[in-house]
């Protein structure tokens, strides 16, 4: 591939073709500096209007914000310039004009709605604070996957156009699948379980999930990012210990890698990668931990789920990343394996960020028999879940997993508001598009 | 995690636990063997009837073919086992047992059709040639996402719910999105496209796509891989370089850490990593060597499209991967950029394996209005693509990108006969489960 010139890589002495986005024109009358933006930086470009071409002073001046303009010229030391280097340019081009009008300023200064960023994405990721966040998701994916890798997992992609959903038929979006009826798949909970018990044994996936929920919250999308790890011949121990593992590999990378996007987010200071072990609480621990801070109205008694007020007084308390062990059994769904000495409890988990649930996993039911005891104890047919549940009668090996939840990792990692501020284009109740 | 002993890891000297499925049981009267398969290899496990425990050989030797069965013991050495070692067991415990009647050989002895393989993919699974080509697609996706690495590019995720598909209505599965008529999307296009346009430049998307085409061919998928770049100030020239070294990196990577794999599916004597650079040929040239060939019946003449005869004439002349480039416009979607000083012909390329094609791509239509002239010459609305159309007035670089099929890949790389091989749950006309 050609090579290119990014703006943060000239050096003085370099003559250079830089090409980017019109930033800002300063015109200090005798005087005038175009500030050049690509993926890499900026570039100050310096036009003596008495001693330059007319046509190139006109052509760089004229050019309004936005547009793509490419610059040759000669670059020097400028110790009053933003990066210490100019270039004094030999050729102006506008490669793409931009409208005057602009939609959304990518300079920052002017505000914007959610909304009106997410209907110019283009535009609201040419500003570095948001561009950041996906130069950081990128490298957590990369990350993530690299850590799985490290667990001896093979990746996998299973099928997204699924005959029955994984709990049910709620919540799912319907297809018409060639006459017939389909769903987008919500989790790919029953396929990763099928590989497992292969000779794959350990196995992750990185894709999209999507859920047809009616939530319109913060933290909630229709269509969203699953990072799912499926073990052979492991326990709810040890699927605790791969996500912490990937959470933690997760924060090393961004601490390593992206300090200057932690900068220009506005987060370096604060950012920190959690430290020791994340503590393990059993669910029984947990509720006597809420109750104790009377933050709640009314106490909390054994069975009830954590509402999202209970979640934050226990995650105010801890103080950092825990997991919820040992749930009552009634609560998880029905693939996740009970403990052997007490079916009340079971193996499920859920890894909590202070701030929101991050992760949901669990050793999973491997027998047969208890597996479509769970199918219809939950109310549904096992015979529509035949092609998953026949497996199970042919050596199906102990196994455990979970799913954490690819944006709000990014969301609490980051500290964004909005977990819309984690996805290119997000889907929720009200948008379909971009 | 707790430690896992895999049974190609054991050692004479070692005392282990190994855990797998029974793949084979051989009695020989006084002695038996117990072959055991976990995701490593196999290990043979030593029965000495009159000299052991009655029970603990019972419970071995009565286990049936592809139970899990985890055995503790010390590992010999045994010049006349398989892998050189094996175990005398002092424990043996039945941890899944599988009922007798296997719908699948996982020993590979008894053939199967695919669809039953694809109807029971665990036991399927546990064969070595076919865990073996998901063991390489998983690192052939690995390699892929390095090299894009390598060549500056930034991963995104784009939905796949969308408003509008990328070429219009046709070959598109609908959804019921809240109400709303939504589909599923065909391709990443026009959402890289807008990314490539920000500060992000240059992007990578490993991702699933639909499509709703009646083909039932070796060659057909209805969800498949795609693996899309797109880059900003780049051109098809450029777009085409890096092709070029995403596929090369894949059989590298092959190569490199699939040795075993590649001996497993029995194509370790003939797989090579292509050498020289992909010849880039013409459209004009290459319907001219089509026509010389003599292979097919009727001559080609400039504006037809590539029949898959013509692309396997074409495929045997060329004898490896080439590049088709310089198309008649008319051919090509209208989100490709025609030549400058030809209007008639396209920058659009595909590159081929002598076998199909494996990737579309070319530089993009980035002026404004032509990308409006284009949407209506191919008779599309261009107001219903206005959140993609309107960032083009704002400042689009130049761009250019590609769509590599990853399922294509794999299959043209390993020789695989059907696509289906190359995914573990695939989707057609007929199939929709598992």
């Amino acid at each position: 591939m050609q090579d290119r010139t990014y703006t943060a890589d000239t050096e003085p002495g370099d003559d250079v073709t830089v090409a980017g986005w019109v930033h800002e024109i300063r015109d200090l009358g005798g005087i005038a500096f175009l500030i050049l933006r690509d993926t890499s930086g900026k570039i100050q470009i310096k036009f003596e209007k008495d001693e330059m071409d007319d046509d190139l002073v006109e052509t760089g001046l004229d050019a309004s914000r936005e547009s793509v303009v490419k610059v040759s010229g000669a670059v020097e030391e400028e110790p009053r310039a933003p990066t210490g280097v100019e270039v004094t340019p030999e050729s102006v081009e506008v490669v793409a004009p931009a409208d005057p009008e602009l939609p959304l300023d990518p300079s920052g200064k002017v505000d914007a709605d959610l909304s009106t960023r997410l209907d110019n994405r283009t535009l609201d990721l040419r500003k570095e604070d948001v561009q950041s966040v996906f130069e950081i998701r990128s490298g957590v994916l990369n990350a993530v996957r690299d850590q799985f890798r490290e667990f001896d997992c093979t990746e996998i992609n299973t099928p997204k156009i699924v005959a029955t959903g994984t709990e049910g038929g709620t919540e799912l979006f319907p297809i018409t699948y060639f006459g017939e009826e389909a769903f987008m798949n919500q989790s790919p909970q029953l396929f990763k379980q099928l590989i497992a018990g292969s000779n794959v044994e350990r196995v992750f996936e990185i894709g999209p999930i999507f859920r047809a929920e009616e939530h319109n919250t913060p933290r909630h999308l229709n269509e969203a990012t699953s990072i799912d790890f499926e073990g052979a011949f492991c326990d709810h121990q040890d699927a605790m210990d791969v996500a912490e593992g990937i959470v933690k590999a997760a924060y090393e990378a961004v601490q390593e890698n992206f300090g200057d996007e932690l900068e220009a987010i506005g987060i370096a200071d604060e950012f920190a990668v959690p430290e020791g072990d994340f503590p393990r609480i059993s669910y029984e621990g947990a509720i006597e931990r809420i109750n104790a801070t009377g933050e709640l109205d009314e106490q909390l008694v054994w069975g009830d789920d954590l509402s999202t007020p209970a979640e934050e007084a226990l995650g105010q308390d801890v103080g950092g990343h825990y997991f919820i062990t040992d749930w009552p059994s009634e609560i998880k769904p029905f693939y996740i394996k009970d403990h052997d000495d007490d079916p009340e409890l079971s193996t499920g988990f859920d890894l909590m960020h202070p701030r929101m649930e991050l992760v949901s996993g669990g050793q999973r039911e491997h027998r047969h028999e208890k597996l479509i005891e769970g199918f219809e104890q939950q109310g549904l047919d096992p015979d529509q879940f035949e092609y998953y549940t026949k497996m199970f009668k042919y050596g199906m090996p102990p196994h455990a997993g979970f799913g954490l939840g690819g944006e709000r990792l990014i969301m609490t990692l980051l500290g964004l508001d909005n977990i819309r501020e984690a996805v290119l284009f997000p889907r929720d109740r009200q948008r379909l598009s971009p």
